[in-house]
C-alpha cells in the first residue's frame, strides 16, 4: 500500500485563488479545495497475479487491509467518504500493470453514493425496512438474475443493470461496512469474489476488464442504518469482440441503455463450468 | 430524418408484466413502460460530408429540422424531453458511417437535466438572475476559456470542463430553446459549430470524434424562465494519442477527474489558424 503519485486529491491542496483560477470573486461557481488522499493497493508482489488469482487467505488479507484503511482514513476529520475501487484492463485506461487497486478518501460524499444513499432513506422511512435487504429478497424469490451465492452473500445481475453482465454482491445481514464482517464472512466474501471473477474470465476466455467498487456508509459519522454494504462490477463487453460506449443519452442525460436481459447474462454465467 | 430502426423508447412499448419480468407484484423496483419516440437525422444524401463539411445554409436547414422536430415531438402529451444529439467516431461506439444526429423523445426529463434544472433553479431562487447568463458574463471577464465568439454566440470550455476539450456553446441572449432563434441568430448558430468542429479537426490533423447534445427547456409545459439554452460537446481525447477513460472515480462515485487546464486547452483550440 502506498501513495497515489498523480493523485487525484490532495493532503495539503492550494488554496483557492480565484485569480489564478481566472474567475472574479463573486464567480457562480462552487469552488472547494482538492483536499483528500489517494492510495494504490498492490494485491501481491507478483507481477502476473491478479485478484482472482490469489487463495482464499491472501484475499482475506486483502480485505483486511481495506477494512484497515477504511477506518484509518475515515477517522480524519475532513475524510467524509472512502472508496475503494479497481480499474482493470487496458479498455478500462489501466496504465500500470502489476494488479492493483485504489483507495480514495473524499472530502465529500460523492453524488452517485448520495443519490444511493437518498433511495435507501427514501424507501426505509417508507417501509421501515433497509432497500437492499428486500432487492436481496426479491432476487432470491425466483433467483433467475443469481450468479453466484453461499451461505453469507450472493451475486447478482440487478433489475437495474446499465452494463450487460454488472454484478452486484451483497452480504445476506444487514451491515453498513467492511468493518462489521466477521471472520467467516470473510472467507465467504472472499470466496464468491473470486468465484465471480472466475466466472467472467472464462466467459470470453480472456480476462475480463472491469470496473469493481465497494459501495459502504460515508466516514461522516452520521447514522446510516438504513444502508448496506455491497460490491459492484461493471465489465466494459457486451459480446466477447463488442464494447459497451457511453455516448449522447448516458452522458448527456443520465440514462443508460442496456438492450441485455440480466435472466440471460447471469444464466450464461452461472452455467460456466469452473475447475 | 427516419425513425430508429432499433429504438430504446418504443411508441407502443410492452405493458409491465411482472411474471415475464421475473419479479413480484411488490417490488422495490421502480417501473415505467418505455414510451418514447427515436429518430436518427441523416444530414445530406452524400455518405462522406459530415456537419462541418456543409454550407451554413445547409447548416441553418439542420437547425430548422431541429426545431420542428422539437416543436411537433414535444407536443405529444407523453414527451416530457427532447434530447438532441450526436455521436461521432467509432470511439465513440458508432456503426453507422454516414453522418447522422439522433433525437430521444424521452417520457421523463432524464437526471443530467434534472440536476442542471434544479442548480439552475435554485441560482435564479437566490439571484434573480439566470445561472447561465451569469456564467456567460464570467467568462467574458477575462476571455481565458473562450475558443470561438460572435455577435450571437460564445463557444468556451467551462470552468467546471470534465473532458479536456469540453466545449459548450450558448446563445448571449437568454432563451430557453431554438425555437427562439430568429434567423440572424440561427446564422450566428450555424457559424459557430461549424468553426469549433472545424478547430477539434485541425487540433489533432483527423476528425474529432465527439458527443455533441443539445440541452434546452422540457416539452413538459411548465416555466423554465430560468434555464438557458446551450450545446455540449464532449470528445474523449486527452492528447492526439490518448483518451480518457471513465472508470471507478466516475462511474462508482459520480466524480469526473480532469488533470488539465480549460485556459490551456482552450489557448490550443483558439490558436490555430482555420483556412
Amino acid at each position: 500500500m502506498f501513495e497515489n503519485k498523480f493523485p487525484t486529491f490532495d493532503k495539503n491542496p492550494d488554496k483557492i485563488d480565484s485569480r489564478r483560477l481566472n474567475i472574479g470573486s463573486d464567480s457562480p461557481y462552487n469552488l472547494k479545495e482538492s483536499e483528500g488522499i489517494c492510495e494504490v493497493v498492490c494485491y501481491t508482489s507478483n507481477h502476473d497475479l491478479y485478484l482472482e488469482d490469489l487463495t482464499l487467505e491472501k484475499i482475506n488479507n486483502l480485505i483486511n487491509v481495506w477494512r484497515d484503511r477504511y477506518l484509518a482514513l475515515g477517522k480524519k476529520e475532513f475524510v467524509k467518504y472512502i472508496l475503494i475501487f479497481e480499474n482493470k484492463g487496458k479498455e478500462m485506461g489501466v496504465t500500470l500493470s502489476h494488479p492493483h487497486g485504489q483507495i480514495y478518501a473524499f472530502p465529500y460524499i460523492p453524488p452517485v453514493v448520495l443519490e444511493e444513499l437518498r433511495s435507501s432513506k427514501n424507501f426505509y422511512v417508507k417501509n421501515k425496512k433497509c432497500l437492499h435487504c428486500k432487492i436481496i429478497e426479491e432476487e432470491f424469490r425466483n433467483s433467475s438474475r443469481i450468479v453466484a451465492s453461499n451461505k453469507d452473500f450472493v451475486a447478482f445481475i440487478p433489475f437495474y443493470a446499465r452494463w450487460p453482465y454488472e454484478v452486484h454482491i451483497y452480504c445476506l445481514r444487514h451491515l453498513g461496512s467492511l468493518c462489521e464482517l466477521n471472520d467467516i464472512e470473510i472467507t465467504s466474501l472472499s470466496r464468491i469474489i473470486k468465484e465471480l471473477i472466475n466466472r467472467y474470465n472464462k466467459l470470453f476466455n480472456f480476462r475480463m476488464p472491469y470496473v469493481m467498487l465497494i459501495h459502504q456508509n460515508p466516514t461522516d459519522n452520521k447514522d446510516y442504518g438504513y444502508y448496506h454494504l455491497h460490491f459492484e462490477f461493471y465489465p466494459p463487453y457486451r459480446t466477447k469482440n463488442k464494447l459497451k460506449y457511453l455516448a449522447g443519452c448516458e452522458l448527456g442525460a443520465g440514462t443508460f441503455i442496456n438492450d441485455t436481459l440480466p435472466e440471460e447474462k447471469a444464466a450464461e454465467l452461472k452455467s460456466l463450468i469452473l475447475e
